[in-house]
């Protein structure tokens, strides 16, 4: 079907290895698991005006309730930022704040079927959630879990780019642009920057209704261009007399740059890139990008960035948060594009094949004594040509193939036969899992 | 929502846990994962005539197709056997066979709601298919791979009860009974007898058109009760001259029986049940059902079977399986409710407190260093009441609360209060993460 990425088994081993290392340095983190219902009430989805009702939603409907003439009321999530606003609307009085959460799973979008553009698609998604007020500390925790967790997934050097949009709203209105819904066009205009260029988007501005001054100072604000935590503190601190906004943007960004530092990121991972806008208006402090060095075109991997109030439309409570996104089926669909994908081990490190069927007994024994150990093994279980099988084995990338014909059988020892690199030898049926685990 | 399991972050990793050890379990046995869509076309779901197509199955459509006009063409699965037949007739040159797949994932039924029926449940499916035929051995290894499940899960004692549907259409046949459709009705009535009994499935299998001898004669096989291998050798040798359906049943219960002993399952984990029927006409031969000794209101909480052809309605070649299902989310529920659930340890092991701000870049010193030693850490980032911090780790579940005051830091230490034991020991920062190690 269009739209939709179905793997075979050998990727799909290495979709599921690579969302593991996710869902491990979510939870080094101290992060808990939740999961949403994938079908949500049209309501709950829905609420939020412009933007999102102009998604293509997937509308769900029962069989039963289409013969009864009703009209859907279920719909699929198409992120899990609103799921998460219900959830912790609902459950507030059982959840223990800040609550550091991370959910991992599919979310769906009516797209018209195109390439590298997805139905359905597995986000990775992290946010913490406080009553009132969220520290700041938090802003850049969540740098320190995109560090940790494009280090640990090995795709090559990348940088995470940090920005406040407290400094372009507060640039705008020091040039008397102070109307935040103007300011939050003109931000969305500036998130298609790197795709548009800087005339194409001064003239859109332009007709937003910004002055030519304002648009002239943002746009020389934001093509500073990415700068390390040295140069960001020289130029946030060359900004003369800037306005309340502007200031609380400028003390915020080096509160996160000093303590993404403490958490030990390394310098080279992160920059201050004052062009960083992120097209939702949602966001109002710290946003953020993170690229691959040797692959701009892939564009960001992972974003994120901080918003005053989840959950204003479900509770009264204002829950302020900041969290990280992963569209994971598309970047892993990227990385495949790219040839970025290492080819992954198969999941199935041991084949006990079989020659004569009165060795049955004997080959599961063995099969059943390597699962004991650990060792994830497959068994041949209808005798056939050992070449056939060695051929099979290889094709689905298992390593190891062990062999026990007459001559093994009478002695208790199974021919053990390292498909990689083409070695093999004999070993007591005892010692086959000692071997497997010392040489894989 | 009704009709969805929403779980707390405490029930979720406990629900989690217990689905990543079935899916380490299935790769023991060399299974290998795919995932299908979670949006199909309702054209390859609907394909099937009968039970299938009257379940409640839910239509999707995007709100774009919707302002066009359109019909729903899209549907969510409502098993992972429909996709599963799709899958592999789709990718059936790319595969290799005999084709060990496991699958777990949601799958969505139009109920009504009502307690214990859920509108979208886990699925954890194991099949194995192979091309023309498919040995009798991995009717077997199934049963192994249940017994391996649910001794990992640890849920106390359990019984899989095994049978083959060819004994009792043999008896059916032998008492003149050979129309197919009357013999596979016949035997969905047989299905419910533990829960209508004897007399009221009896009147059933009158009213579809079975004699009374044969209605007897199938009503007294089946009440042989639960037979361990031996009793079951005794018993299916003393049937007097079976007709060619019964002898093929009676051969193939042999073989697994004594194929299931080979592969190393414990005798009193599983019986010859002649009583097991299945619901579904979709399996022709050996059929499971898994109970939990201490708790038989649950029901059965694994089942399968073997089917001669998965994929006739996509594909001329025949494909004959035999696999499990485990419909994990009910499964989860009922044990919640049954009290089976031992609470689970937190996924969060540690948590450094933050008694006054001057002391953030110590504390998240001590977080990265516990995070890079493997431990799952949280940060408190806002200083606060330490009595606070440490009831809401208590609450959490956390059971290592670490605690950094000036005196601490002056000494570059870390005091490690065990939350479990209500103990406490003052450590370098450099030896916390081995404590910690050596003693969870």
């Amino acid at each position: 079907m269009p739209g939709v990425l179905e793997l075979l088994p050998a990727e799909q081993v290495a979709f599921n290895r690579m969302l593991a290392t996710i869902r491990s340095v979510f939870e080094r983190f101290g992060y808990l698991p939740i999961e949403t219902p994938a079908i949500e009430l049209t309501d709950i989805l829905l609420t939020k005006t412009g933007g999102d009702t102009e998604r293509q939603v997937y509308l769900v409907q029962s069989t039963g309730s289409i013969d009864q003439g009703r009209a859907p009321d279920l719909a699929l999530p198409f992120d899990l930022t609103v799921p998460l606003a219900r959830y912790v609307a609902e459950h507030e009085h059982d959840l223990s704040f800040p609550f550091r959460r991370y959910q991992i799973q599919k979310v769906y979008r009516g797209e018209s079927p195109q390439r590298g553009r997805f139905r359905e698609f597995y986000q990775c998604d992290v946010d913490v959630i406080d009553r009132d007020t969220l520290n700041l500390g938090h802003d850049a925790e969540v740098v320190a879990i995109i560090d940790a967790v494009f280090e640990a997934l090995r795709l090559g050097d990348f940088t995470i780019r940090i920005n406040n949009r407290k400094l372009m709203r507060g640039v705008l209105e020091r040039h008397g642009v102070i109307d935040p819904e103007l300011q939050a066009a003109t931000l969305r205009e500036v998130d298609k920057l790197a795709k548009r260029g800087r005339q194409a988007v001064s003239i859109s501005i332009g007709e937003l209704g910004v002055g030519d001054d304002a648009t002239t100072g943002l746009m020389d604000f934001v093509a500073r261009g990415a700068l390390s935590r040295q140069e960001a503190a020289s130029f946030l601190g060359s900004i003369d007399a800037p306005g309340p906004l502007l200031r609380e943007g400028i003390a915020e960004v080096a509160t996160v740059l000093a303590t993404v530092s403490a958490l030990g990121v390394p310098d080279d991972r992160f920059v201050f890139d004052p062009a960083i806008a992120r097209g939702l208006d949602y966001y109002t402090g710290t946003v953020y990008e993170t690229t691959l060095d040797a692959h701009p075109e892939i564009g960001s991997i992972c974003s994120g960035g901080r918003y005053d109030d989840l959950a204003g439309l479900y509770t009264s409570t204002r829950l302020p948060g900041v969290g990280l996104s992963i569209g994971f089926t598309r970047l892993f669909w990227q990385l495949r594009e790219a040839g970025l994908l290492a080819a992954a081990d198969s999941s199935v490190v041991a084949i006990v094949t079989l020659m004569d069927q009165e060795g049955l007994d004997y080959a599961i024994s063995v099969a059943t004594r390597l699962r004991e150990a650990g060792i994830n093994t497959a068994a041949v279980l209808e005798a056939g040509k050992l070449g056939k099988q060695l051929k099979q084995a290889d094709r689905i990338g298992i390593r190891f193939a062990l062999i026990a014909g007459t001559e093994e059988r009478a002695a208790g020892t199974v021919t053990i036969k390292d498909l990689f690199n083409q070695t093999q030898e004999e070993v007591a049926v005892a010692d086959a899992a000692g071997f497997i685990l010392a040489n894989d």
